[in-house]
């Protein structure tokens, strides 16, 4: 990773900002062969996509993605893939009035004071439009690792209230405005969040991914490891905080013996009676299923003024007008499972590099 | 970071398997003109090194570190930097009557599964003898970073237990074997390790690492975050489950009145009225204080016998008697330490390298 | 440099094949506050723009390139630029005879057999038209070396007709249609030409690229040299097969003496008398010029017929009616000239990260 | 490639000056499972070892090469294989009396200028000693590649004498001093190697690497083409100024017929009626022989007296009186052969990851 790549074999670039003209990305290292066209990316686009709800931003965009290069026939040619996707609803004008003033929680200061210039236009480069291009690189990611890797996501957290696990239900998940897995929760959120949004504030999220079918092998250790990777990935994700792999934060209170995955034979194969692990030991996948974990602060972005410093060095306060999430953690289902799909395409290559 | 090296101007290669001859670091990218000597790596090393107490591993190493090359008259000159430590203490028959077993929550099965071989002596490669050299690189990372930068860590959580904030006293870290900030809660933690120690079981724990004094603007989004760096680093410490900046997995609930970490003056400077952030927004460092934690699982080499299979198929039971740390967090302390130096000082080339 | 990027910390990566809707690049790395426009970099397209002469392929491209990214109030904002150009004269037709045949000497075989598909329209990704992206980099490359780093190339020798060094003028570049700096050559370059041209055939070309100006410095050993990094870079255009510093591969024939350039003192600088090194050594700059050559072979899309087989193994002749370059070297001028600026803009900035 | 570093998938990272303890090297994403010993390593460091004839440095050197980590039970495990020399014949002193002075055609001047700080003892990391790690490397790379790859190399030139083509015979190379094809050629070079000796002069060489058996696939466009890489390993060697592949710089004078190597079909294989292209097309290997020649510049360390100026800036001469190679380019022939290795194995790696 670096700057504005991630992956060493499956490599994604992206650029644009959320007021530009159009935002994009480069997937380098793709197979050829691969079946792809743009419907098997918008599919996730659209999960992603604004405005679907009360509940996410009212800014209006189709979000729709064009494949520049990189297929032939309907194929992938081994050659760079370039995607794009135009900005529609642009109100820079929604802006005007905090283009002098820091949002506290904001990457405005730090934008400022490393680059000495700052595109207030909706954050600019900072701004959570970025994380379109990664679900749009994720699509083709899925399409390298083939149907047999199933990579799900959900909302298991919101602002303080944590979903019952055993009220999980993965088809309940496409069923609320949250992707929450748990149906009972999920209608007691609604309320939660328009108090929250009425209120002028926000809230933050915890979102699980999870693998299902990845075959034992993959990461390298010690410092390419599937988890290093997989934790670099989610929190390089706008506004996380923290990354937990199986057991998480929690692996600390774990006596010794809970925290060991047994195993047995099942037939020829070897099968973990739990999975503390999360599906990596090592830092290579166990072909268990992998579980991570992270946690979305609530947006800075706000209504509820707040006091700040202006670019002048004047004290003043600030109160966040424009179209924005009241938690943004759930537009941050999709991005974290085209995370997930992105890094483990590239292991998946990494592996067949060094071991056939 | 790719396979054994991390870092990309201050870059970090290590090698060696904990029953080879030695192990070592290959340190690139160091600026010229440093004074440093092996002094100045070894006080790190030896805050490490085991057998220090009752509650560490019992095998007995020196952990000598030699400069084999990239200094000359006392200073670096911008050549690699090459790092040695002899293997001391071997006991590789401790491990014959496990080789063909797979320890339940270690690295075994799945490197058996990639490579198709395997070091059983110790972990091989797995092993947590190679984060000495992640130390000894820290220390240069130090150097590079200069006085300025002050980095600290401490264990704040053992097992289910953690410190009290109130009576947080840095100077404490250094008066227990624990590397714990809570006089208190240190003198409980003995008679609790006893325990775990007495019991042939083991504990997880969860470590604080805190940078003060590094300046605004380290970072780059939005795959070179600093955040996003940190939590590979930390992740690939063996071991660590979770990672956190700031508010950390906390900050899903918060209201996004709490998260917003207010802005005043204080004389010609911005001072931050709360840091929820961790000393960073948007990937780039705030100047606040750096805080990352990370939990680190019970060590996986148990007495207490628990059920697993053959590489033949078999099933079977095993109990490790190798000479192993009951609570493998303590020296997770000063690799944190490290770890947070190197990122650092790769951070900070990577700054000058493009905003001067 | 790995696939479809090259640099390190001024990194640039290229998209698109000649007969796809565009083609692009993104650059990232680039320091912030820098004042461009895409008129800074189309100067530089329209030196390599095809169709100014009878000597070049009469495809018609206007080869705008547009800003999509990077770029706010007329400056850098020290994130990715994505640069973009349509493509507009489309003729796919033309290969429509040789779709199922090998064109030897060209990418035709080894793409399929690589990739086991080949977009075989205007050689998809192996045509010479992604050097235009690399026109474009260079553009802002340029910038960031600021106007004190003078980089000029001029069309040495066509076919085996070499310029006079007697007779150097760099004014004379800019009046011929070779990028000639010797008129009398240029001249006789015209009639030698276009009988190749009428023959059917096609003939190879060295150029030479100097850059005035560079400071002392930069380039890194062993593997990051200056030079290592320009031989790449030069030997990544497409048709290049040689490449040289300095004396080059006639260094071999020179003495010792001859061999080593003397230094004297003129004021308080050190000044060589001669310049054999080609302006670099041990692979970092001296501040002499930098001076590097290197040789294109004739296009390989020829009239005459050539002996060939089939994708499906049939003996064939074939005979390329499209419309190319009689002397691909040509337009290669601007094209070294752009790496060279790449090459030298990625080594300010890792010198400034390591140096300070 | 980056500082010291070369490759991407088989990675090779050097350290150690000439006048240090030690100079070593880690070779990382080896394939596990490979037999290899130390001695497989040292069959290729004994071609390059000084002091085999009066040709070469008297440096004695026994060049001991120890595996240090990486294998186990005679077998690699993918894990970094660390390699290691020690320094025996150190003689310092004899670099005292030009520790002030720059030596033209040598690093000291840049090292100087570059770090601020040089180690005047032999060219410290800028001396030839490093290029044996390379070839240790290459010897591992070889493995990688197996029995069906062979590598050769040959001296085709010296000062300015070349062999002849007609005489060609790879069993000549190993019967002389000099690695020399053409023992005609070979007998006339002692005599002239030693009056070059003997006037304490130098010269300069062109050396030819082939690589047979190369599958055809390897190489990835635009910016990882096989050519790209193998020039820069190439001119990555010491004194290395021009790389050429196939035709080379002659590519130039071909016309578009004789560059063109027509493809016929012999059984169910295509094969070529000549190789211009020396054995790759568009960056891709087409499986016929890959040939590639590079030039050396004469030694800089001559005992000719030559004008240069003192690090505190006055003008002197200098006279080199150490232990040194009238002609360096004949240790380069085993250098060379480990270079192309090295590349061949990463790229057999990177073609592996992405086309199965």
């Amino acid at each position: 990773m670096s700057m504005n790549t991630f992956g060493h074999l499956f490599r994604v670039t992206t650029w644009g900002e959320s007021h530009g003209p159009a935002i994009g990305c480069v997937v380098d290292g793709c197979p050829p062969g691969i079946e792809i066209d743009a419907d098997d990316l918008q599919v996730w686009l659209d999960k992603r996509r604004p405005g679907q709800s009360r509940f996410t931003t009212q800014r209006k965009e189709s979000d729709t993605v064009q494949i520049l290069s990189g297929t032939f026939e309907g194929k992938t040619t081994g050659t760079p893939i370039s995607l794009l996707i135009e900005n529609e609803d642009l109100r820079s004008k929604d802006y005007d009035d905090i283009k002098d003033k820091f949002r506290p929680g904001h990457g405005d200061f730090t934008y400022w004071h490393k680059y000495g210039i700052r595109d207030y236009r909706g954050g600019g480069r900072a701004s959570a439009r970025e994380t379109a291009m990664r679900v749009a690189a994720g699509g083709v990611a899925r399409k390298v690792l083939g149907a047999g890797v199933v990579i799900r996501a959900a909302l298991i957290q919101m602002g303080p209230n944590r979903v019952d696990p055993d009220n999980w239900d993965w088809e309940e998940v496409d069923r609320n405005p949250f992707f929450c897995p748990d149906a009972k929760a999920a209608k007691e959120w609604e309320g939660y969040l328009d108090s929250v949004r009425k209120a002028g504030s926000s809230c933050g999220a915890i979102i699980e991914v999870m693998a299902e079918g990845v075959p034992v092998g993959l990461g390298a250790p010690v410092y390419g490891k599937l988890d290093g990777d997989l934790a670099a990935a989610m929190m390089s994700i706008n506004a996380v905080k923290g990354v937990e792999i199986g057991a998480g934060m929690g692996a600390a209170a774990l006596s010794g013996e809970d925290n060991a995955d047994e195993m047995r034979m099942r037939g020829n194969d070897v099968t973990f009676l739990s999975n503390a692990a999360g599906g990596t030991l090592a830092g290579i996948s166990t072909g268990q299923d992998l579980v991570v974990r992270f946690a979305v602060k609530p947006t800075s972005s706000i209504l509820t003024p707040r006091r700040t410093v202006t670019t002048g060095g004047e004290e003043t306060e600030i109160s966040t007008k424009g179209r924005h999430d009241p938690c943004v953690g759930i537009r941050g289902v999709p991005v974290g499972e085209a995370m997930m799909a992105c890094v483990l395409a590239d292991h998946l290559l990494r592996h067949r590099a060094q071991c056939g």
